[in-house]
This record gives structure tokens, sequence and C-alpha cells, in this order.
């Protein structure tokens, strides 16, 4: 398990993910669909990468918006493992 | 559609899904799961009695628990839809 992260690191770390808003202890990302079936589809793709990397970002549906919270809780902070599901999700548009 | 319901009915309609929060305009319910995909199979279930409905609560997804919230936002409160869905969610258990 990886610690929580500095916020030098965390600072370098955003910068790859720059459609992240950086808050107090979590990143967060918000998905417009067209449909709110396309909306349920990610979040089917979004739990199959949590399952995989162990590590669930919260996730709020408001009917074409899916909103994005990746903390740690048990480290209180940010961790690598954040940063590292943020950048799996990011991949999905590749 | 339904208009926004009178305090008297919402205190009616309430009794019928006793295990629902009553909040300022709103109802709310949670559901906790052994598992996280018990939970994100729930909430496509959820989806599709949303989208037979054509009335979407808001989801929120916190590893294996659920949250659902329904309001009629274009109402401005609480309407027969909100009861109508809830009802349904509760007779999955059935």
């Amino acid at each position: 398990m990886s610690n929580a992260l500095t916020p030098e690191i965390i600072q370098e770390r955003i910068k790859k993910i720059p459609e992240w808003e950086l808050n107090e202890d979590s990143i967060s990302r918000s998905f417009e669909f067209d449909e709110y079936q396309f909306a349920i589809d990610f979040v089917n793709t979004i739990a199959e990468i949590a399952e995989e990397a162990q590590h669930h970002p919260d996730i709020s549906i408001n009917y074409t918006n899916v909103t994005l919270v990746l903390t740690t809780h048990s480290k209180g902070g940010l961790t690598e493992s954040d940063f590292e599901v943020a950048l799996r999700i990011d991949s999905l548009g590749d």
C-alpha cells in the first residue's frame, strides 16, 4: 500500500491528469454523456477498473452526468493509487 | 406530468415506503451490499427502472454502499413519480 503523498508530489502528479480537479484530500472529474445508458455503461467500465485496481472511486450519477472522486481513506489523503486509477480512467478515451 | 405534492399528501405517501428518509424536497434511501459487484448490479437494475419510468434517481456509489435520492427538479419538489419509483425499487426485494 502506498502512503499519502506530499503536496509537492501531488503537484507533479496532477500535471499528468489536467482534466481532474484537485480538492482538499481528493481528486475529482465529471463526465457528461448524450444518453443515460451511456452514463451507466461508463459506470460499469469504471467498476471494472476499480475492481482490477482494488481501489474504488466514489461515483455520483446525476442523470447523464457522472462524477468520480478518488481518495485513499485509509491513508487520510491522496496516494499513488489515486493517480494510477485516474490515469487508467483517462486512457479510456484513447 | 404530476405536480408537486402538498405536505399532507407527502405524509400519506411516505407511510408506504418506511425505509425512505424524507428530506427537504426529496426522499432518499441507502443500501449496503456484501460485495462491490452486487452494488454495481443493483445500480444497473435501478437504471432499468429509471429508464422505464423516465424518472431517474440521483445515485451515489461509495464502495458497497449505494444511496438513491428522488426528487422532481422540474416541479421543485416531490411528485407522485418519486413515490412510484420508490415503491418499484422497494418491490425489488419481494
